[in-house]
């Protein structure tokens, strides 16, 4: 006979769940909000123009940014269209694949990305960083990269 | 004389950071999949019909809502609107309060979300709660709350 019972979460798991929704949705608005008033970037913005910068000669191809910043090819390729008629970015098709393109960051997305930065990190500082404990630090250096690679049983 | 330079993250901060970025996207983005693929619903319609299953009468008065589910009142508003489309909620018009609206669950939404928790609380299950330790997760019950109700100095 199979049990169907759904296993509902205990108590402290449910804390865990609703804490950690919580927390991203929170964290999530607030620099969100800080960086968009700061220099009118997004976080998804700033994140592919973080890739490009630290990519050989600011350029790589759509399906390796798109790995890179966990989106799928096509809500990269929309995303990428934005920020190309925002002047952030170019699209150069790939030499040596004709159908392959790359994402190239502009002189203007390197200084728009520049002048960012400093406020993001204070950002991140203010509603992150400044908010754990050394040790909490640690632990979520730790438990964090390993939970973004998990694939269930 | 004021130190202007930008104080970057070290290299545990960064890998704090960066790995809870990553592990958001993951996260959310598998148990999105999860639940529009067993239900049709997407994750933020599924909070506000837990927060309305939950409140007397199913029903919030939708500055409650968007309090609970960490929403602009005008965001809030147009999920609404969708979830009214959809045949999920209806507003009504608050009896003591003309300007006022309460969200309400109807009996679609509520047959809705009934179908839909088994599965989805199996998907947090695989994708969160089986990948932690009870120590991870006694950590996690801790410090997730904390971290969503901070405000910097």
């Amino acid at each position: 006979m199979t049990d169907d019972t759904p296993r509902w979460l205990d108590e402290r798991q449910m804390n865990a769940w609703r804490g950690w929704i919580e927390a991203v949705t929170h964290i999530g608005q607030r620099i969100e909000s800080d960086l968009r008033d700061d220099s009118g970037l997004t976080t998804d913005d700033y994140e592919v123009l973080v890739r490009l910068s630290e990519a050989p000669d600011r350029r790589l191809r759509m399906a390796d940014l798109a790995h890179q910043v966990m989106n799928s090819p096509s809500r990269l390729s929309q995303r990428v269209d934005r920020m190309v008629r925002s002047g952030l970015l170019v699209r150069e098709r790939c030499q040596d694949d004709r159908r392959g393109w790359f994402a190239v960051m502009t002189e203007e997305g390197y200084q728009r990305l520049s002048a960012a930065a400093p406020g993001h990190v204070e950002s991140v500082r203010a509603h992150f960083i400044d908010q754990l404990s050394d040790e909490e630090i640690v632990f979520l250096a730790e438990l964090m990269p390993r939970l973004a690679r998990t694939e269930p049983d």
